[in-house]
Protein backbone atom coordinates (compact mmCIF):
# COMPACT_ATOMS: atom_id res chain seq x y z
CA UNK A 1 0.00 0.00 0.00
CA UNK A 2 1.39 3.33 -0.85
CA UNK A 3 1.20 6.57 0.85
CA UNK A 4 -1.36 9.24 0.41
CA UNK A 5 0.20 12.60 -0.84
CA UNK A 6 -1.74 15.18 0.34
CA UNK A 7 -1.27 18.40 -0.42
CA UNK A 8 -2.86 19.85 2.28
CA UNK A 9 -0.44 20.11 4.90
CA UNK A 10 2.57 21.09 2.47
CA UNK A 11 0.45 23.87 1.37
CA UNK A 12 -0.79 24.96 4.62
CA UNK A 13 3.60 25.38 5.62
CA UNK A 14 3.70 27.72 2.31
CA UNK A 15 1.38 29.96 3.30
CA UNK A 16 2.22 30.29 6.99
CA UNK A 17 5.58 31.18 5.62
CA UNK A 18 3.83 33.80 3.49
CA UNK A 19 1.38 35.00 6.24
CA UNK A 20 4.46 35.58 8.21
CA UNK A 21 6.53 37.50 5.75
CA UNK A 22 2.95 39.39 4.29
CA UNK A 23 2.62 40.42 8.24
CA UNK A 24 5.94 41.90 8.45
CA UNK A 25 5.01 44.43 5.31
CA UNK A 26 4.47 47.91 5.74
CA UNK A 27 1.82 48.11 2.20
CA UNK A 28 0.08 44.69 2.20
CA UNK A 29 0.69 42.82 -1.09
CA UNK A 30 -1.58 43.49 -3.35
CA UNK A 31 -3.13 40.61 -6.25
CA UNK A 32 -5.40 41.64 -8.96
CA UNK A 33 -6.74 38.82 -10.85
CA UNK A 34 -8.65 39.33 -14.34
CA UNK A 35 -11.92 37.37 -15.31
CA UNK A 36 -12.89 37.30 -19.11
CA UNK A 37 -16.74 36.39 -19.77
CA UNK A 38 -18.28 33.51 -16.74
CA UNK A 39 -16.97 30.35 -16.95
CA UNK A 40 -17.82 28.32 -13.79
CA UNK A 41 -15.00 26.45 -13.16
CA UNK A 42 -12.73 29.55 -13.38
CA UNK A 43 -14.90 31.43 -11.04
CA UNK A 44 -15.26 28.48 -8.23
CA UNK A 45 -11.03 28.65 -8.68
CA UNK A 46 -10.53 32.12 -8.50
CA UNK A 47 -12.83 32.57 -5.22
CA UNK A 48 -11.06 30.50 -3.87
CA UNK A 49 -7.56 32.05 -4.98
CA UNK A 50 -8.49 35.15 -3.62
CA UNK A 51 -10.09 33.92 -0.11
CA UNK A 52 -7.22 31.79 0.47
CA UNK A 53 -4.73 35.20 -0.38
CA UNK A 54 -7.26 37.39 1.99
CA UNK A 55 -6.60 34.91 4.60
CA UNK A 56 -2.58 35.00 3.91
CA UNK A 57 -2.51 38.79 4.52
CA UNK A 58 -3.16 39.68 0.51
CA UNK A 59 -4.72 42.49 -0.48
CA UNK A 60 -6.82 41.24 -3.53
CA UNK A 61 -8.68 43.06 -6.78
CA UNK A 62 -11.31 41.19 -9.38
CA UNK A 63 -11.98 42.72 -12.34
CA UNK A 64 -13.98 41.60 -14.55
CA UNK A 65 -14.33 41.93 -18.84
CA UNK A 66 -17.69 40.71 -20.57
CA UNK A 67 -17.61 37.85 -22.60
CA UNK A 68 -17.64 39.85 -25.49
CA UNK A 69 -15.61 42.60 -24.80
CA UNK A 70 -12.82 42.88 -27.73
CA UNK A 71 -9.24 41.84 -27.46
CA UNK A 72 -8.23 45.66 -27.22
CA UNK A 73 -10.08 46.10 -23.95
CA UNK A 74 -8.62 43.09 -22.26
CA UNK A 75 -5.10 44.43 -23.75
CA UNK A 76 -6.18 47.70 -22.50
CA UNK A 77 -6.83 46.94 -18.98
CA UNK A 78 -3.16 44.47 -18.60
CA UNK A 79 -1.36 48.07 -19.33
CA UNK A 80 -3.53 49.59 -16.98
CA UNK A 81 -2.44 46.84 -14.53
CA UNK A 82 1.27 46.99 -15.56
CA UNK A 83 1.15 50.69 -14.74
CA UNK A 84 -0.97 50.66 -11.33
CA UNK A 85 1.54 51.66 -8.66
CA UNK A 86 -0.89 49.27 -5.99
CA UNK A 87 -0.89 46.45 -7.88
CA UNK A 88 2.30 44.15 -7.40
CA UNK A 89 1.15 41.22 -9.18
CA UNK A 90 -1.43 39.83 -11.46
CA UNK A 91 -2.63 37.07 -13.15
CA UNK A 92 -5.45 36.32 -16.82
CA UNK A 93 -7.18 33.76 -15.62
CA UNK A 94 -7.75 31.32 -18.28
CA UNK A 95 -9.50 30.42 -20.17
CA UNK A 96 -10.48 33.16 -22.02
CA UNK A 97 -13.04 33.71 -25.10
CA UNK A 98 -12.35 32.27 -28.21
CA UNK A 99 -12.04 35.46 -30.19
CA UNK A 100 -8.75 36.51 -28.16
CA UNK A 101 -5.34 35.16 -28.37
CA UNK A 102 -4.05 34.54 -24.71
CA UNK A 103 -0.23 33.98 -25.57
CA UNK A 104 -0.43 37.52 -26.80
CA UNK A 105 -2.54 38.81 -23.80
CA UNK A 106 -0.23 37.08 -21.49
CA UNK A 107 2.59 38.66 -23.00
CA UNK A 108 1.63 42.30 -22.70
CA UNK A 109 2.12 41.51 -18.84
CA UNK A 110 4.87 43.14 -17.41
CA UNK A 111 7.29 40.33 -16.14
CA UNK A 112 7.73 41.87 -12.89
CA UNK A 113 4.11 41.72 -12.33
CA UNK A 114 3.84 38.01 -13.92
CA UNK A 115 3.11 36.02 -11.01
CA UNK A 116 1.94 33.07 -12.77
CA UNK A 117 5.21 33.32 -14.62
CA UNK A 118 3.91 32.26 -18.21
CA UNK A 119 5.51 35.70 -20.08
CA UNK A 120 8.14 34.71 -21.97
CA UNK A 121 11.02 36.53 -20.42
CA UNK A 122 10.25 34.51 -17.43
CA UNK A 123 10.09 31.15 -19.25
CA UNK A 124 13.30 31.76 -20.70
CA UNK A 125 14.85 32.95 -17.38
CA UNK A 126 13.73 29.69 -15.91
CA UNK A 127 15.49 27.81 -18.46
CA UNK A 128 18.91 29.92 -18.41
CA UNK A 129 18.66 29.90 -14.68
CA UNK A 130 18.24 33.24 -13.78
CA UNK A 131 17.36 33.66 -10.67
CA UNK A 132 15.38 36.99 -10.83
CA UNK A 133 12.04 35.05 -12.57
CA UNK A 134 8.49 33.80 -11.63
CA UNK A 135 8.18 29.83 -11.72
CA UNK A 136 5.13 28.86 -12.87
CA UNK A 137 2.92 28.48 -9.59
CA UNK A 138 1.70 24.25 -10.53
CA UNK A 139 5.16 22.60 -11.40
CA UNK A 140 6.78 24.92 -8.62
CA UNK A 141 3.82 23.61 -5.84
CA UNK A 142 5.09 19.72 -7.44
CA UNK A 143 8.29 20.26 -6.63
CA UNK A 144 7.69 21.38 -2.94
CA UNK A 145 5.01 18.84 -2.40
CA UNK A 146 7.81 16.27 -3.27
CA UNK A 147 10.34 18.18 -1.17
CA UNK A 148 7.71 18.00 1.74
CA UNK A 149 7.60 14.29 1.62
CA UNK A 150 11.44 14.12 1.24
CA UNK A 151 11.22 12.21 -2.44
CA UNK A 152 14.84 11.76 -3.98
CA UNK A 153 15.13 13.23 -7.13
CA UNK A 154 18.81 13.70 -8.05
CA UNK A 155 19.47 11.12 -10.30
CA UNK A 156 15.42 9.25 -10.52
CA UNK A 157 14.39 8.52 -13.80
CA UNK A 158 11.29 10.79 -13.92
CA UNK A 159 8.45 10.46 -16.44
CA UNK A 160 6.38 13.02 -17.53
CA UNK A 161 2.79 12.38 -19.27
CA UNK A 162 1.86 15.92 -20.92
CA UNK A 163 3.86 18.34 -22.65
CA UNK A 164 1.54 21.84 -21.69
CA UNK A 165 3.63 25.17 -21.59
CA UNK A 166 1.82 25.35 -17.85
CA UNK A 167 2.55 22.11 -16.51
CA UNK A 168 4.37 19.35 -18.75
CA UNK A 169 7.26 21.63 -20.60
CA UNK A 170 8.23 23.55 -17.23
CA UNK A 171 8.26 20.71 -14.72
CA UNK A 172 10.25 18.73 -17.18
CA UNK A 173 12.67 21.35 -16.64
CA UNK A 174 12.40 22.03 -12.66
CA UNK A 175 13.40 18.14 -12.50
CA UNK A 176 16.24 18.45 -15.10
CA UNK A 177 17.50 20.96 -12.69
CA UNK A 178 17.15 18.73 -9.95
CA UNK A 179 19.06 16.51 -11.65
CA UNK A 180 16.71 14.02 -13.28
CA UNK A 181 16.61 12.27 -15.89
CA UNK A 182 13.26 13.13 -17.73
CA UNK A 183 11.33 11.57 -20.31
CA UNK A 184 8.72 13.67 -21.95
CA UNK A 185 5.25 11.67 -22.82
CA UNK A 186 2.39 12.84 -24.60
CA UNK A 187 -0.78 11.90 -26.96
CA UNK A 188 1.46 10.96 -30.09
CA UNK A 189 3.79 8.65 -27.98
CA UNK A 190 3.93 5.41 -29.28
CA UNK A 191 3.81 3.18 -26.06
CA UNK A 192 3.19 5.31 -22.93
CA UNK A 193 3.75 2.36 -20.68
CA UNK A 194 6.75 1.42 -21.54
CA UNK A 195 8.12 4.96 -20.65
CA UNK A 196 6.03 5.27 -17.08
CA UNK A 197 6.79 1.42 -15.69
CA UNK A 198 10.18 1.78 -14.50
CA UNK A 199 9.90 5.59 -13.40
CA UNK A 200 10.83 6.40 -9.96
CA UNK A 201 8.90 9.57 -10.26
CA UNK A 202 5.67 10.15 -12.71
CA UNK A 203 3.85 13.29 -13.43
CA UNK A 204 0.69 12.76 -14.93
CA UNK A 205 -0.52 16.15 -16.78
CA UNK A 206 -2.76 14.82 -19.60
CA UNK A 207 -5.88 15.70 -18.33
CA UNK A 208 -7.44 11.85 -19.83
CA UNK A 209 -9.28 10.46 -16.73
CA UNK A 210 -8.05 7.15 -15.71
CA UNK A 211 -4.96 7.06 -18.14
CA UNK A 212 -2.32 5.56 -15.83
CA UNK A 213 -3.20 1.99 -14.28
CA UNK A 214 -1.73 0.22 -11.99
CA UNK A 215 0.28 -2.07 -14.23
CA UNK A 216 1.95 1.01 -16.04
CA UNK A 217 3.50 2.18 -12.55
CA UNK A 218 6.33 0.26 -10.78
CA UNK A 219 5.79 -0.37 -6.36
CA UNK A 220 6.67 2.40 -4.61
CA UNK A 221 6.64 4.94 -7.17
CA UNK A 222 5.84 8.01 -6.78
CA UNK A 223 3.03 9.55 -8.88
CA UNK A 224 2.12 13.52 -8.77
CA UNK A 225 -1.65 13.37 -10.43
CA UNK A 226 -2.19 16.88 -12.47
CA UNK A 227 -5.33 15.84 -14.26
CA UNK A 228 -8.35 18.19 -13.40
CA UNK A 229 -10.81 16.61 -16.20
CA UNK A 230 -14.64 18.03 -15.34
CA UNK A 231 -16.81 14.90 -15.20
CA UNK A 232 -20.19 15.75 -14.04
CA UNK A 233 -19.63 18.20 -11.37
CA UNK A 234 -16.46 16.44 -10.09
CA UNK A 235 -12.75 16.80 -11.26
CA UNK A 236 -11.14 13.88 -11.86
CA UNK A 237 -7.62 13.00 -12.57
CA UNK A 238 -5.54 10.75 -14.87
CA UNK A 239 -4.75 8.10 -12.33
CA UNK A 240 -6.83 5.39 -11.72
CA UNK A 241 -6.25 5.94 -7.80
CA UNK A 242 -8.08 3.49 -6.01
CA UNK A 243 -5.41 0.54 -7.66
CA UNK A 244 -2.66 2.60 -8.32
CA UNK A 245 -2.59 3.35 -4.57
CA UNK A 246 -2.26 0.01 -3.47
CA UNK A 247 1.13 -0.26 -4.71
CA UNK A 248 2.52 3.07 -5.67
CA UNK A 249 2.95 6.55 -3.46
CA UNK A 250 0.15 8.78 -5.03
CA UNK A 251 -1.18 12.37 -5.08
CA UNK A 252 -5.39 12.90 -4.31
CA UNK A 253 -7.80 14.45 -6.81
CA UNK A 254 -8.71 17.11 -5.42
CA UNK A 255 -6.81 17.50 -2.33
CA UNK A 256 -3.30 17.12 -4.07
CA UNK A 257 -1.77 19.61 -6.39
CA UNK A 258 -4.40 22.19 -6.56
CA UNK A 259 -3.83 23.72 -2.87
CA UNK A 260 -0.08 23.44 -3.97
CA UNK A 261 -0.65 25.97 -6.99
CA UNK A 262 -2.85 28.44 -4.78
CA UNK A 263 0.28 28.65 -2.04
CA UNK A 264 2.69 29.37 -4.79
CA UNK A 265 0.78 31.63 -6.13
CA UNK A 266 0.46 34.03 -3.11
CA UNK A 267 3.85 32.62 -2.56
CA UNK A 268 5.01 34.90 -6.06
CA UNK A 269 2.66 37.69 -5.11
CA UNK A 270 4.49 38.38 -1.91
CA UNK A 271 7.96 37.43 -3.54
CA UNK A 272 6.86 40.21 -6.17
CA UNK A 273 5.59 42.84 -3.55
CA UNK A 274 9.20 42.36 -1.79
CA UNK A 275 11.16 42.42 -5.01
CA UNK A 276 9.26 46.11 -5.68
CA UNK A 277 9.93 47.39 -2.15
CA UNK B 1 26.23 -0.80 -42.26
CA UNK B 2 24.67 2.33 -41.18
CA UNK B 3 24.59 5.46 -43.38
CA UNK B 4 27.29 8.39 -42.62
CA UNK B 5 25.06 11.04 -42.14
CA UNK B 6 27.37 14.16 -43.44
CA UNK B 7 26.44 18.23 -42.75
CA UNK B 8 27.83 19.10 -45.81
CA UNK B 9 25.19 18.58 -48.30
CA UNK B 10 22.18 19.94 -46.39
CA UNK B 11 24.39 22.58 -44.84
CA UNK B 12 25.25 23.99 -48.60
CA UNK B 13 21.28 23.89 -48.90
CA UNK B 14 20.52 26.14 -46.21
CA UNK B 15 23.50 28.27 -47.83
CA UNK B 16 22.27 28.44 -51.36
CA UNK B 17 19.20 29.27 -49.99
CA UNK B 18 20.01 32.57 -47.94
CA UNK B 19 22.69 33.13 -50.93
CA UNK B 20 19.66 33.51 -52.91
CA UNK B 21 17.83 35.80 -50.60
CA UNK B 22 20.70 37.78 -49.40
CA UNK B 23 21.28 38.69 -53.48
CA UNK B 24 17.74 40.20 -53.71
CA UNK B 25 18.23 42.46 -50.73
CA UNK B 26 19.02 46.29 -51.51
CA UNK B 27 21.27 46.43 -48.55
CA UNK B 28 23.57 43.57 -47.78
CA UNK B 29 22.47 41.89 -43.98
CA UNK B 30 25.43 42.95 -41.87
CA UNK B 31 26.36 40.05 -39.07
CA UNK B 32 28.96 41.17 -36.30
CA UNK B 33 31.22 38.95 -34.09
CA UNK B 34 32.68 39.88 -30.67
CA UNK B 35 36.04 37.87 -29.48
CA UNK B 36 37.19 38.64 -25.88
CA UNK B 37 40.67 37.56 -25.56
CA UNK B 38 42.47 35.20 -27.77
CA UNK B 39 40.85 31.43 -27.79
CA UNK B 40 42.91 29.29 -30.05
CA UNK B 41 39.53 27.00 -30.69
CA UNK B 42 37.62 30.28 -31.11
CA UNK B 43 39.57 32.51 -33.82
CA UNK B 44 39.29 29.20 -35.95
CA UNK B 45 35.65 28.99 -35.22
CA UNK B 46 34.66 32.58 -35.74
CA UNK B 47 36.89 32.73 -38.89
CA UNK B 48 35.38 30.06 -40.59
CA UNK B 49 31.76 31.66 -39.50
CA UNK B 50 33.12 35.17 -41.15
CA UNK B 51 34.45 33.61 -44.34
CA UNK B 52 31.35 31.22 -44.95
CA UNK B 53 28.75 34.50 -44.53
CA UNK B 54 31.12 36.61 -46.45
CA UNK B 55 30.64 33.98 -49.63
CA UNK B 56 27.13 34.25 -49.06
CA UNK B 57 26.58 37.73 -49.35
CA UNK B 58 26.25 39.07 -45.79
CA UNK B 59 28.92 41.91 -44.76
CA UNK B 60 30.72 40.84 -41.35
CA UNK B 61 32.60 42.71 -38.75
CA UNK B 62 34.90 41.80 -36.16
CA UNK B 63 35.21 43.17 -33.22
CA UNK B 64 37.92 42.27 -30.30
CA UNK B 65 37.62 43.34 -26.53
CA UNK B 66 41.34 42.96 -24.53
CA UNK B 67 41.51 39.56 -22.22
CA UNK B 68 42.22 42.29 -19.60
CA UNK B 69 39.35 44.06 -20.16
CA UNK B 70 36.38 44.70 -17.69
CA UNK B 71 32.54 43.16 -18.12
CA UNK B 72 31.66 46.91 -18.68
CA UNK B 73 33.59 47.57 -21.52
CA UNK B 74 32.24 44.67 -23.26
CA UNK B 75 28.40 45.97 -22.20
CA UNK B 76 29.06 48.54 -23.26
CA UNK B 77 30.11 47.14 -26.95
CA UNK B 78 26.64 44.82 -26.64
CA UNK B 79 25.16 48.84 -26.04
CA UNK B 80 26.79 50.12 -29.41
CA UNK B 81 26.10 47.12 -31.62
CA UNK B 82 22.04 47.03 -30.28
CA UNK B 83 21.73 50.74 -30.71
CA UNK B 84 24.15 50.79 -34.68
CA UNK B 85 21.55 50.81 -37.22
CA UNK B 86 23.87 49.29 -39.48
CA UNK B 87 24.35 45.83 -37.71
CA UNK B 88 21.37 43.16 -38.16
CA UNK B 89 22.29 40.85 -36.01
CA UNK B 90 25.50 39.96 -33.63
CA UNK B 91 26.77 37.48 -31.27
CA UNK B 92 29.41 37.32 -28.46
CA UNK B 93 31.70 34.47 -29.07
CA UNK B 94 31.71 31.91 -25.92
CA UNK B 95 34.14 31.29 -24.08
CA UNK B 96 34.64 34.74 -22.65
CA UNK B 97 37.21 35.43 -19.70
CA UNK B 98 36.42 33.86 -16.21
CA UNK B 99 35.77 37.63 -14.84
CA UNK B 100 32.48 38.51 -17.22
CA UNK B 101 28.95 37.04 -16.58
CA UNK B 102 28.07 34.80 -19.54
CA UNK B 103 24.47 35.39 -18.72
CA UNK B 104 24.59 38.72 -18.25
CA UNK B 105 26.09 39.60 -21.11
CA UNK B 106 23.97 37.40 -23.57
CA UNK B 107 20.88 39.14 -21.58
CA UNK B 108 21.96 42.76 -22.71
CA UNK B 109 21.90 41.17 -26.47
CA UNK B 110 18.75 43.33 -28.26
CA UNK B 111 16.36 39.78 -28.90
CA UNK B 112 15.91 41.28 -32.43
CA UNK B 113 19.38 40.99 -33.31
CA UNK B 114 20.03 38.09 -31.55
CA UNK B 115 21.30 35.85 -33.70
CA UNK B 116 22.41 32.87 -31.35
CA UNK B 117 18.85 32.81 -30.02
CA UNK B 118 20.14 32.85 -26.65
CA UNK B 119 18.65 35.51 -24.88
CA UNK B 120 15.96 34.93 -22.12
CA UNK B 121 13.17 36.34 -24.13
CA UNK B 122 14.21 34.40 -27.33
CA UNK B 123 14.06 31.25 -25.74
CA UNK B 124 10.94 31.65 -23.74
CA UNK B 125 8.95 32.84 -27.00
CA UNK B 126 10.77 29.23 -28.76
CA UNK B 127 9.35 27.52 -25.02
CA UNK B 128 5.81 29.01 -26.28
CA UNK B 129 5.95 28.42 -29.66
CA UNK B 130 5.64 32.59 -30.94
CA UNK B 131 7.10 32.71 -34.14
CA UNK B 132 9.18 35.77 -34.17
CA UNK B 133 12.22 34.32 -32.43
CA UNK B 134 15.56 33.36 -33.55
CA UNK B 135 16.19 28.97 -33.01
CA UNK B 136 19.71 28.45 -31.37
CA UNK B 137 21.85 27.41 -34.36
CA UNK B 138 22.90 24.20 -33.66
CA UNK B 139 19.52 22.72 -32.50
CA UNK B 140 18.30 23.98 -34.93
CA UNK B 141 20.80 22.71 -37.90
CA UNK B 142 20.10 19.11 -36.53
CA UNK B 143 16.60 19.35 -36.82
CA UNK B 144 17.30 20.31 -40.72
CA UNK B 145 20.07 17.99 -40.91
CA UNK B 146 17.12 14.93 -39.83
CA UNK B 147 14.50 16.76 -42.31
CA UNK B 148 17.44 16.42 -45.11
CA UNK B 149 17.69 12.54 -44.56
CA UNK B 150 13.95 12.47 -44.26
CA UNK B 151 13.97 10.82 -40.81
CA UNK B 152 10.63 10.93 -39.20
CA UNK B 153 10.56 12.48 -35.97
CA UNK B 154 6.64 12.42 -35.05
CA UNK B 155 6.07 9.79 -32.08
CA UNK B 156 9.37 8.59 -32.04
CA UNK B 157 11.38 7.96 -29.26
CA UNK B 158 14.72 10.35 -28.61
CA UNK B 159 17.43 10.33 -26.45
CA UNK B 160 19.13 13.22 -25.64
CA UNK B 161 22.39 13.24 -23.74
CA UNK B 162 23.71 16.44 -22.43
CA UNK B 163 21.21 19.13 -20.53
CA UNK B 164 23.07 22.36 -21.63
CA UNK B 165 21.32 25.76 -22.67
CA UNK B 166 22.93 25.50 -26.33
CA UNK B 167 22.35 22.30 -27.08
CA UNK B 168 20.77 20.03 -24.71
CA UNK B 169 17.59 22.22 -23.70
CA UNK B 170 16.28 23.45 -26.95
CA UNK B 171 16.84 20.28 -29.07
CA UNK B 172 14.41 18.27 -26.40
CA UNK B 173 11.93 21.43 -27.16
CA UNK B 174 12.22 21.10 -30.62
CA UNK B 175 11.53 17.08 -30.94
CA UNK B 176 8.66 17.67 -28.36
CA UNK B 177 7.46 20.38 -30.67
CA UNK B 178 7.71 17.66 -33.47
CA UNK B 179 5.46 15.18 -31.66
CA UNK B 180 8.66 12.76 -30.57
CA UNK B 181 8.55 11.54 -26.76
CA UNK B 182 12.04 12.85 -25.59
CA UNK B 183 13.75 11.45 -22.81
CA UNK B 184 16.90 13.98 -21.71
CA UNK B 185 19.98 12.55 -19.86
CA UNK B 186 23.01 13.71 -18.48
CA UNK B 187 26.25 12.87 -15.95
CA UNK B 188 23.60 12.37 -13.04
CA UNK B 189 21.64 9.49 -15.11
CA UNK B 190 21.99 6.50 -13.08
CA UNK B 191 21.71 4.13 -16.41
CA UNK B 192 22.55 5.69 -19.39
CA UNK B 193 22.20 2.57 -21.70
CA UNK B 194 18.51 2.40 -20.23
CA UNK B 195 17.59 4.88 -22.48
CA UNK B 196 19.77 4.93 -25.38
CA UNK B 197 19.15 1.28 -26.35
CA UNK B 198 15.48 1.51 -27.55
CA UNK B 199 15.38 4.64 -28.98
CA UNK B 200 15.07 5.92 -32.66
CA UNK B 201 16.90 9.12 -32.63
CA UNK B 202 20.01 9.71 -30.28
CA UNK B 203 21.04 13.21 -29.67
CA UNK B 204 24.92 12.60 -27.80
CA UNK B 205 25.64 16.32 -26.66
CA UNK B 206 27.51 15.58 -23.38
CA UNK B 207 30.94 16.34 -24.74
CA UNK B 208 32.43 12.81 -23.51
CA UNK B 209 34.56 10.90 -25.92
CA UNK B 210 33.83 7.71 -26.38
CA UNK B 211 30.54 7.87 -24.26
CA UNK B 212 27.93 5.92 -26.71
CA UNK B 213 29.16 2.59 -27.73
CA UNK B 214 28.07 0.18 -30.03
CA UNK B 215 26.04 -1.74 -27.36
CA UNK B 216 24.01 0.64 -26.70
CA UNK B 217 22.22 1.60 -29.29
CA UNK B 218 19.60 -0.31 -31.65
CA UNK B 219 20.17 -1.75 -35.03
CA UNK B 220 19.40 1.07 -37.54
CA UNK B 221 19.02 3.62 -34.79
CA UNK B 222 19.77 7.55 -36.07
CA UNK B 223 22.71 9.39 -33.99
CA UNK B 224 23.54 12.92 -34.12
CA UNK B 225 27.10 13.35 -32.55
CA UNK B 226 27.16 16.77 -31.04
CA UNK B 227 30.25 16.51 -29.37
CA UNK B 228 33.49 18.54 -30.08
CA UNK B 229 36.13 17.55 -27.04
CA UNK B 230 39.41 18.70 -28.41
CA UNK B 231 41.81 16.12 -28.20
CA UNK B 232 45.57 17.14 -29.15
CA UNK B 233 45.12 18.89 -32.30
CA UNK B 234 41.95 16.79 -33.50
CA UNK B 235 38.45 17.57 -32.54
CA UNK B 236 36.50 14.34 -31.32
CA UNK B 237 32.70 13.71 -31.01
CA UNK B 238 30.73 11.66 -27.98
CA UNK B 239 30.18 9.04 -30.53
CA UNK B 240 32.51 5.62 -30.80
CA UNK B 241 31.55 6.00 -34.99
CA UNK B 242 33.78 3.03 -36.24
CA UNK B 243 31.61 0.45 -34.55
CA UNK B 244 28.38 2.98 -34.61
CA UNK B 245 28.21 3.45 -38.16
CA UNK B 246 28.12 -0.16 -38.25
CA UNK B 247 24.80 -1.08 -36.74
CA UNK B 248 23.18 3.14 -37.19
CA UNK B 249 22.91 6.13 -38.76
CA UNK B 250 25.80 8.44 -37.57
CA UNK B 251 26.64 11.92 -37.98
CA UNK B 252 30.60 12.17 -38.52
CA UNK B 253 32.76 14.69 -36.63
CA UNK B 254 33.91 16.86 -38.11
CA UNK B 255 31.64 17.27 -41.10
CA UNK B 256 28.55 16.72 -39.07
CA UNK B 257 26.38 19.11 -37.15
CA UNK B 258 29.32 21.61 -37.38
CA UNK B 259 28.52 22.79 -40.95
CA UNK B 260 24.83 23.03 -39.77
CA UNK B 261 25.55 25.27 -36.98
CA UNK B 262 27.54 27.54 -39.24
CA UNK B 263 24.33 27.69 -42.01
CA UNK B 264 21.50 28.15 -39.61
CA UNK B 265 23.40 31.21 -38.40
CA UNK B 266 23.74 32.77 -41.20
CA UNK B 267 20.71 32.12 -42.03
CA UNK B 268 19.38 33.86 -38.85
CA UNK B 269 21.39 36.97 -39.94
CA UNK B 270 19.40 37.26 -43.11
CA UNK B 271 16.15 36.39 -40.81
CA UNK B 272 17.27 39.64 -38.83
CA UNK B 273 17.88 41.60 -41.77
CA UNK B 274 14.38 40.49 -43.41
CA UNK B 275 12.51 41.52 -40.12
CA UNK B 276 14.26 44.82 -40.35
CA UNK B 277 13.47 45.79 -43.10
Amino acid sequence: MGNVLSGKAPAEGVLQNAKKIAGKMMKKPHLAVVIVGHDPASELYVKKKLEKAESIGVRTTLRRIGENADEKELLDLVSQLNKDQDIDGFIVQSPIPKHMDYTKVVEKIDPKKDVDGWTSTNIGRMFLGISETFMPATPMGIMKLLDYYKVDIAGKDVTVIGRGNVVGKPIAFMMLQRDATVTICHSKTKDLASHTRNADIIIAAAGVPNLLKADMVKEGAYIVDVGTTRVGDKTVGDVDYPNVIKKAHCTPVPGGVGPMTVAMLISNVIEAALRRA
